[in-house]
């Protein structure tokens, strides 16, 4: 699959074949520009037969807005575009690229959702808040994802520079957790999106 | 591929078509029996593309003995032969497979190399102490698997009961966190799982 | 202040003078036997004054029980005598003493509220799930402690034994995560320790 | 103990009397500018006696720098003046006082360390990478404090800002985690320290 200029590549895109450190300097800004479009990604058979067959690994990130304390002032939630057309609440969720570090995945995919200037601020250890497993037949656990079995490791990552949505993402909608319209927002993330923000709340210790 | 009686599924089976539910009241006495081994196990053939095209979901425990308190009194490692004859000293680690659940993941690999007596603590939260990225290419981390892109969720897990090696696992090595002899295992472990052990001990506020 | 034959210490009662080694050899079963109860309890006038000067150190603890792949299957709670002759429920929790180590802090305080058959299996690793900070003013946080600062480290501990309630603690209650009855009972938790129980099924992932 | 304009409190001030609320609206530059200290700093003969009774709360901070990625670049060490004029190199540590949040109590200790242009990026969640207990007794532990039994809460802390050392600070030194410098600067690390260290850049995932 041919990726065009300034396009950002997306899930069903692929990453066979290309070797290690192609990454190494790549930069969000580097998927953004374009010029520098990581090679080797491939077809959507190829995704959608190993959505199939295997658990896929993804990250999802929580993003907020703290004080100088650390404290969370803010959750972040992004209205998208589904491709029915629909607009669905969700959070910054994408998979892990073959040859791509988990640095590299959260710092990709918050830059695809939020734009080349939302300066997050990655933790110093991966050791995720919880990991969310998403299974393709509903009602067996509380995530769920019709496409695959989904492996995800969740982070919240604090958002210091400014948002601007990207693609198919339509807004970034900021909310206080003390403030009632969460409990709105949150019971509008299917598939247990709502619940992972829920539990990076607990683990932060934020009011909700 | 078929699956024989009393056969452990191995790493390169594999679990398409698999349904969610099926895994739902097997124990690691079932994966032993065999009666019940669960279906849809793929050739190797399909394994090996993916692990050339994304990044393969494992899990890797450390085993240990705990005393009364929780502390580490010893680490456990494993012998295992390896493909070409020769022995290697490594941690018990597979692939998550399609449809199966982390807390099964780990349940299953523990049977699969400690015997079905060896009554595992899981811990109440899956959040791992570390998670290890395995690059099919030498030299980019400390953690190296020439076969694959692996993201590794590590856990520390107690071992209750008695161990029995089973299928290549042919002994299992305890040794206490203060023996000298650590250091020397720890160095026999190739490609980053001694590194592994190292960070599972300072977690866990071992003297190591 | 005398400690008697067969005497729980308790939360009042002090611990100075005591030498780092004396703690070593002892067992929950130890505190319940009597005869070797610790040295160094001191009066209730000194504990008075510390709690009004700087922060205390407290362990809370979050008893459940747990299937064999680590799940939570129930959630404990505590009904316990007030000194004003109400009943409260709540949690175990306790001052961690002088020269006594966080593992057996965690061990007494269980082997004081549960008996000692209770048999917890205390974690590999005193990273808490969360640190709960209790200021002696109500509506600054959502903990709340009147007689003094406290700061708790607070772990989700399994219980595989038998439970016999001691001293204050009339009752041990045990309620699925999934029971509409356990909201009833986080509700009857004051002071924020039904918030603990929250963070703590959040953390476990566990569905409530 | 009087506190004088524009001076920091020590380790050995004090803090009762002091009621929630008056660090509300506190800034480590409100520590810093003097005029507005917190009142209720006690005498010395206080603190000294509650050292000997119970455990006394505290925090420790590692202070790295960090790429944009969130992997630690360099690990800072404080080389400080002790009361008997001797050089020693440390971490940033201190008592959590009466009525102070945890947050509060990171931010202005290394406030006290680093300045009050360090702007140090507190992380969401206080869930420490590791609780380190510190005895008065030399060789029951790895951790030692001669003054007091110590329970001390330990962060990994990435500083944005300018540092200028202050008071008995005479230097901070940073250091790469690959460079062999930082095993000679571990190794000045007395009392356990410098196992701190190790146990962080394990958390954090850095080589060393």
């Amino acid at each position: 699959m041919p990726v065009l200029h300034d396009e950002i590549p997306d899930d069903g895109d692929f990453d066979a074949d290309r070797k290690r450190g192609e990454f190494d300097h790549i930069t969000p800004e580097d998927f953004v520009s374009g010029a520098d479009n990581p090679p080797g990604w491939l077809g959507s058979a190829d995704i959608d037969r190993a959505r199939h067959q295997l658990p896929i690994a993804y990250v999802e990130i929580v993003p907020v807005r703290t004080n100088e304390f650390g404290q969370i002032e803010q959750v972040g939630s992004l209205l998208r575009m589904c491709e029915d057309g629909a607009i669905e609440r969700t959070l910054i969720t994408g998979r892990v690229l073959f040859h791509e570090s988990l640095r590299e995945a959260i710092a990709r995919n918050i830059a695809k959702d939020l734009g080349e200037l939302a300066l997050p601020m990655i933790p110093v250890s991966l050791q995720p808040f919880t990991v969310a497993e998403f299974f393709p037949t509903p009602g067996v656990s509380e995530f769920y994802d019709a496409r695959q079995h989904a492996i995800s490791l969740c982070y919240v990552i604090p958002i210091a520079g400014d948002c601007k949505p990207r693609d198919e993402t339509l807004d970034v909608e900021w909310v206080a957790p003390s403030n009632v319209v969460l409990d709105q927002f949150i019971s509008q993330m299917p598939n247990g999106h709502g619940r992972i923000v829920r539990q990076a709340l607990a683990w932060a210790g934020s009011q909700s």
